[in-house]
């Protein structure tokens, strides 16, 4: 199979990989530039494979394709001790995944983009102080919750893990607090077999 | 089983009263006024059911709760006509519902908050034309795949369109252009065994 990456490191694009690399699956990458003008994800060639024009994107051998980081790692884990067989945990599972593309992401990526690529310094104050505000919203439910907790779901590690560790780990380094249960979380994580890091910059940073 | 709603007609807990009314179940409703001064959905006894402080909430017999739209839509339909037993099926379902709460519900859903309960007139002109740059190049999106398409997954309704219905179903009316594929399905939806329309606004306005 081919994931369509880009050249700066996408938490959306790392969740795929850690998972493919969890499951023993090799795959080849095809990188976008997204900072070009326009971007490389919103020009024909790839509106042809995303019409939404975002990455990731898994395309199969037979040409089908996936977008939506969350609907892949539903995708591929299904049947797998990564997802629960039971309904009830595969619909919370759901919901820390939703909760992560409306609540979470939307905050905590955009506060690491501008951090390390879209100059933090132009960003009006009144936007910054909010977004950084609803990114620490969001790790004060993750800290609760977790609190009394190892994994999102059923005590077991699995997809609402993944797709929450992705931006989280760079909470501390775009000036978000985490707490010690989100710390310890985090931790648990990268000591999963067959743990990979997100990938360096072009820089060699590792956000 | 209980929904917990708001007092405003919340278009996120309509997709949940559409699919409770076409499964025909019934269930209590607790609604919340979001628009007090501290939101019913952000204190303690609402934080106690939710703590990421949201509606919809669907919270079952026997105590046990899910919040996130989506994820209620997903659990109530597995293994009933409104999602697909194909595994690549309701990955396509997910996709476009994680869609639509990451491109569509963030700026077609805020947009009709601000035409119709939070003072349009006090947004800055800059955020107002991106939030509507935004939410027409959904509409754009959705217009493409329509084109060629009954419904959005499988040629069959689901779930993928009644996440999608619930807001774009006020485009027009907030200012956003809809082409003739988008209001086809519109209708088909509308056309639906068991199709209730969303509440009326304390005003008696359908938005």
């Amino acid at each position: 199979m081919r994931l369509y990456d880009s050249t700066i490191p996408s938490g959306n694009a790392y969740k795929v990989r850690l998972l493919l690399a969890q499951l023993g699956i090799t795959y080849d990458v095809t990188e976008l530039d997204i900072l070009a003008t326009p971007s490389e994800t919103r020009r024909p060639e790839f509106l042809a494979v995303n019409p939404n024009g975002r990455i990731p994107v898994l395309e199969f051998d037979d040409g089908r394709r996936l977008a939506e980081s969350n609907a892949i790692l539903y995708y591929l884990t299904e049947g797998t001790p990564l997802l629960s067989r039971d309904r009830f945990e595969r619909a919370e599972t759901l919901q820390w995944m939703f909760f992560e593309q409306y609540s979470h992401e939307p905050y905590v990526a955009v506060l690491k983009f501008w951090t390390y690529w879209g100059g933090l310094e132009r960003v009006p104050p009144a936007d910054l102080e909010r977004w950084r505000q609803r990114g620490q919203q969001a790790l004060e439910v993750m800290e609760t919750h977790l609190g009394s907790r190892t994994f999102f779901v059923a005590e077991s590690y699995g997809i609402a893990d993944i797709a929450l560790f992705a931006y989280t780990q760079s909470a501390d380094a775009i000036g978000l607090r985490t707490g010690p249960a989100l710390r310890a979380w985090l931790e648990r994580v990268r000591d999963q077999p067959g743990y990979v890091p997100i990938k360096a910059d072009p820089l060699g940073r590792v956000p």
